[in-house]
């Protein structure tokens, strides 16, 4: 074995941000932009990473990354991860020469890449390690966590604790590769909710509620088109503000939460009918309704932007439906795109949209979650 | 007595239009801008009735009027107005010449004058009743309720049934007022929820809930800027779309409803504690906050318009807060003005409103009801 190649998808919430800091349940599904790791064992006494994406490109002698590993802090059985302790994250920091405050995500990405490493490889061997992804970072698309699945999922199969398997991992190596992404987006984000790093492993669908993850049996895949306003924004800062407003007004702010949550059932229901009897234009009806719907809900939460608003707008002019995705505030908003929608009122939109300074994909979601690949196939994703 | 003059405010919706429907509570406040009604004792053997705001201008003979209201259908007692039935006024769209299926206020305004001076008035003498209005029509400001209002109190006083009084009507009057008023209204649109002709007849502020009318104790007078977008629309259709969707998203409607009454009871609260601490920073704010906030709803509810949502921005970028008021899909919006607020802002919002064709009026809620008035007093506001 030369080399493993994996790849991961990244994530779109169709509905329940914000609400599920409330205990409510969210739906998130993949997307088919997806992010490739290829791991290269090599007869180097160093490991190299190399994240072009976020122009990290870094490398360690294996003695050095040996002296590290030795502390106490990095033992554990691989096939139970546990939390990271704050004194194992600042050996890293120490050694990375990071200060210990920083919060910015990229170098907290070798953060994590040092962290998976001293975790799941029991005997360090020469190798480099490459990452690209198709996912734009800081999109709130789940790159962070497309990036920790590929770590885990490419870290375990090289340490022999999962199986090079081509055609699908079993159960319970998704739930490992799983637990490892998320003690990785952990170290990045902090206090993720874990639906990031679930989608990206299962793929397909899913429900979030309280910590608890459920998988939709039945989705069918809807095609959508991404739009990235390049608004930046702190998803930090949103969520306090509306944690903020809703203690200030919590009869006011509470039936709302209620009726973001009935909009995520109704969702999913209809996805499950959608299943069943594939284009069924009443069905597809209701998916548009329940996103103009949320759409003024997050507007109502405070969660909007007069970009998310444009998007929105100029979708619906041309009978289409949107809404903002993830934190709000700018970021991305999806549009759903169906077969009956004509292909000139789509050119028209993404012609509108990208004149006003957004970026559009044309995205599946509903797809595959982690896979491993024959190398020779991805070298051309990756080149 | 040769002639008598009275005056009603129209009124606006604060909170709750649309959710009243569903049972649930909503705030309305009267006007400053009011309507005339100046009924003059003349020696002619006819009643002429002059309406210019609507164009309408008609004179019958006395003759003519008594023969129609020799009928059964005008039986009954001043003191307890029964409910127009059909066929009383099948006989006066007939005496009219109006089509059965007419549903054009205007000439519905001449059906409710029909309807009243037959009811209310016991022995008929010359007369020239004149109506002139300082409220747009068709704006969903009351104007028909004011006029309803002024009609049935010109009326009971010209009979007799109640004082000639300057000095205001006691709680009895008033209440005989408001329910001809009430009649009036219901000749002009079918079923009225009574919120108008009660504002209009008792003035201030009250809450209305389940055809159930509570006067506010306690409101400070606010100033108000309104702004007419001449947007039109159908209420009844706005109204009726509204129920097709809440029947068919019954789980995402309801909570929104229901939050949509929690911000009037939280306005109720807040006017109160204005009313005692007049000009209270955090009040005046929490009154803001539940403005937009009530806008967002009633855009989710679907009764918004683009026209209302540009004075909403306005407004806004300003730090001024506005909803639309009323069935909303155009007509009127209502923005909140404070003592805080410089006179370069408004001046400059007021500006960019009409820049974007739409009609700006000051105003200020919470005055008078229905009033008498020295017919010399007012004639210049009739003239």
């Amino acid at each position: 074995m030369e080399s493993i190649c994996v790849s991961a998808p990244g994530k779109l919430i169709l509905h329940g941000e914000h609400a599920v800091v409330y205990g409510k349940v969210a739906l998130a599904a993949s997307l088919n932009l997806r992010s490739f790791l290829k791991l290269t064992f090599t007869s180097d006494d160093s490991i190299e990473v190399f994240l072009p994406d976020i122009d990290i490109h870094a490398s360690w002698k294996i003695k050095e990354l040996q002296s590290l590993f030795s502390s106490p802090h990095f033992n554990g059985d691989v096939q139970s991860p546990q939390e990271a302790n704050s004194d194992c994250l600042q050996l890293i920091r120490h050694f990375l020469s990071l200060s210990e405050d920083t919060h910015d995500t990229k170098p907290l990405a070798l953060v994590a890449f040092v962290y998976l490493l001293g975790h799941i490889t029991q005997k360090l061997s020469g190798m480099k390690v490459e990452l690209r992804s198709s996912l734009p970072t800081g999109a709130g698309l789940g790159s962070s966590a497309a990036f920790s699945t590929c770590l885990a999922a490419g870290l375990l199969v090289a340490s022999g604790s999962i199986k090079d398997s081509r055609l699908g991992w079993e159960e319970k190596e998704l739930d490992l590769i799983n637990k490892w992404a998320f003690q990785g987006e952990k170290v990045i984000h902090g206090r993720p909710s874990g639906i990031d790093n679930s989608v990206s492993t299962f793929g397909g669908a899913l429900c979030f509620q309280g910590g608890k993850i459920t998988p939709l049996e039945k989705v069918p895949k809807l095609d959508m088109m991404l739009v990235n306003t390049k608004v930046p924004r702190s998803t930090k800062i949103l969520v306090a503000g509306l944690r903020e407003r809703y203690e200030k007004y919590p009869d006011i702010y509470r039936p709302v939460i209620d009726s973001v949550e009935a909009i995520s059932v109704k969702c999913e229901e209809t996805l499950s009918h959608l299943n069943d009897v594939p284009n069924d234009p009443a069905m597809i009806q209701t998916l548009r309704d329940l996103i103009g719907l949320n759409h003024h809900h997050l507007n109502f939460l405070g969660v909007g932007h007069k970009s998310l608003d444009e998007v929105c707008s100029i979708c619906t002019e041309h009978g289409l439906s949107a809404k903002l995705t993830g934190a709000g505030g700018g970021g991305c908003a999806f549009c759903l795109i169906t077969k009956d929608d004509s292909p000139r009122a789509i050119a028209s939109v993404t012609e509108s949209l990208q004149k006003c300074g957004y970026e559009c994909w044309r995205t599946t979601v509903g797809g595959h979650g982690v896979k491993c690949h024959d190398p020779n196939e991805v070298i051309s994703q990756l080149n």
